[in-house]
């Protein structure tokens, strides 16, 4: 193929930044081989949502032809908040190991989890494992001031947080959105004066967010819960290869 | 695997109560058979949307994989109200024994059916075939009152109905439902006291019309029009491995 | 299988009318064969949506297999006008040659083109390719008289187009709708006064838009946007056999 399209410059895998973080809720095995052979390239990790792992019997087998595809792969924080719960952490971890998990995700979205035993958990994790920590309520109702989601996510970086996910859900309608689904915008600002975006993973699954988040913080911005069938949308707007990001310019030829 | 935490029980299959009812509007071959093979023990119960059975190439085949794989199949009450306005229903009956079909749909989501005529077509048709009846019309604007709901249920059940199916359409936004999606808890609530859930299979296509049933009918509700994306998702509803289901309770470590 | 039910006629491939235009934003090798092989009869075009066929690793195996089966093919229209916009026309067609296509987009959803430069490229293009030409804007907000909408559509048949599609996005919110997803009626009607419905592809992404259509220009209306998962539906609703197109009448049995 030849390429003859002046576009915006893209990263590629390994990806410090840039990242796209797909949510799978559950797709059978042939959609994905689909998803792997035809756009693993524009997918840097994969999340088996909440509790979707735990029942699934084809688990083992999902996992591994992930991360033989270069994808990492981790299972949604649910299970450890229900872990943590239940009193069941180790035999948690020993479950994570089993599936041969490299990644780790902390989140303290339905329990109430106090600051203090959150980094004691990603700090003990981290040692052995990748930690993702996730930060903001899944209870839409439940509004946090900026500068407490600034000093969470400062607090869990530096105990080790590989990076920090901010909540959307999978509808894209509690933690850094409003029940509409719109972005608290002022919210992103603060967070943004004060980390690298770099550091963070927007959860953003429907293309007015993916659009907002590329054209108000850059085309590699890292975003998270991605649907499947969206994957390879992602990667054109990041590239300027869809109405909504294009960068328009006078044609050449005028 | 390992199962170390503590959930609400769950049936298996074949299940009386708890059945997981989903519709097929159309998937193909590979799609069906990453369904059946990753989440066929979720699945009870499928129906082949309204009336794409009549013009699906592939049926046959689609109707002989579910059954081997233990789902029950069948045909859209689309196909019988079209029959029955065209006075075919011996040749339906007919079509429906060439592809094996054991069970069939008699519902007047469409036409208006005399409540006495469609008894006695449950009756009949009651002999050879497990019978689902539909109660509810697919009209956003016909709103019948909850005693009647009621009557129409216990009828029907009484006729020989195997199950009753309350209607919601594919958009969960007519029948029990408001045509914004909200549920009419009222009219649930009168037909709860007068009728067993499990004789019932509630159409709840939307995930907060799941949550809903799962968190005030019970875990085990019949739920109807799945769609066949959601089936996983519904199972972990069922077993509060997802949030909105989840039961909360301190960690037993503190 | 038999088929005793009175319907509608309906046109088979290859159609002059009742075309189903299909977009495909990235699917997979066997989500595509599934959809061909099932339902394949019922897909005239296929679209590879906007500038996703420029990064699919795919898509010269993609197109070539919907070629293979009797269904054409063609890349969104934002390739063209990014192309336009930098000068690289001469460049845009030589891939589209490459990739064996015989159908070219002509669109001015992002860009300005006068309409004397649009007729110019139509013309140029409709020597060698087929030439779909795509009137209305992309933007929610640009409302564009509808006589203008007509004066568009009949230049652009006179310069060579093969057929007009009315923009409506892959969401049903722009040009023939408003940004609710409600159809321009005043719009629709007008433009159907001066021109034929058959030179016409209405983009018609949504289900009740598509009942709008069949119920109001007629079952062989040509419509555009379909989704993959919604091909079978489509098909259902012209054939009236779906609730929301039915023909009700009265038993003949009564």
């Amino acid at each position: 193929m030849s390429y003859f399209l002046d576009l915006p410059k893209r990263s590629s895998k390994p990806r410090a930044e840039g990242i796209t973080h797909v949510i799978d809720p559950g797709i059978g095995l042939s959609a994905q081989e689909d998803l792997v052979k035809g756009y693993g390239e524009f997918i840097d990790i994969v999340k088996l949502g909440w509790g979707t792992s735990y029942i699934d019997s084809q688990v083992k087998e999902k996992i591994s032809y992930y991360q033989r595809n270069q994808i990492e792969v981790y299972v949604g924080g649910t299970l450890f908040e229900l872990s943590y719960m239940q009193g069941q952490l180790d035999k948690f971890r020993a479950w994570l190991e089993s599936l041969n998990l490299k990644i780790v995700e902390v989140s303290d979205g339905i329990l109430d989890l106090p600051p203090k035993e959150k980094t004691n958990i990603i700090r003990e994790f981290a040692q052995d494992f990748k930690v993702l920590s996730e930060v903001g309520s899944k209870d839409v109702e439940k509004v946090v001031a900026p500068y407490r989601w600034v000093e969470a996510i400062e607090r869990e970086l530096e105990a080790g947080s590989w990076r920090v996910i901010t909540e959307g859900r999978e509808s894209g309608t509690a933690g850094i959105y409003r029940p509409t689904g719109e972005i608290r915008e002022g919210l992103i600002e603060e967070i943004l004066t004060k980390i690298p975006a770099e550091k963070i993973i927007f959860e953003a699954p429907r293309k007015e967010q993916q659009v907002w988040f590329i054209l108000n913080v850059g085309r590699e911005v890292n975003l998270g819960n991605i649907a499947t069938k969206d994957v390879l949308s992602v990667e054109t707007l990041r590239r300027g290869l869809r109405a909504d990001t294009i960068q328009i310019s006078k044609p050449s030829s005028l």
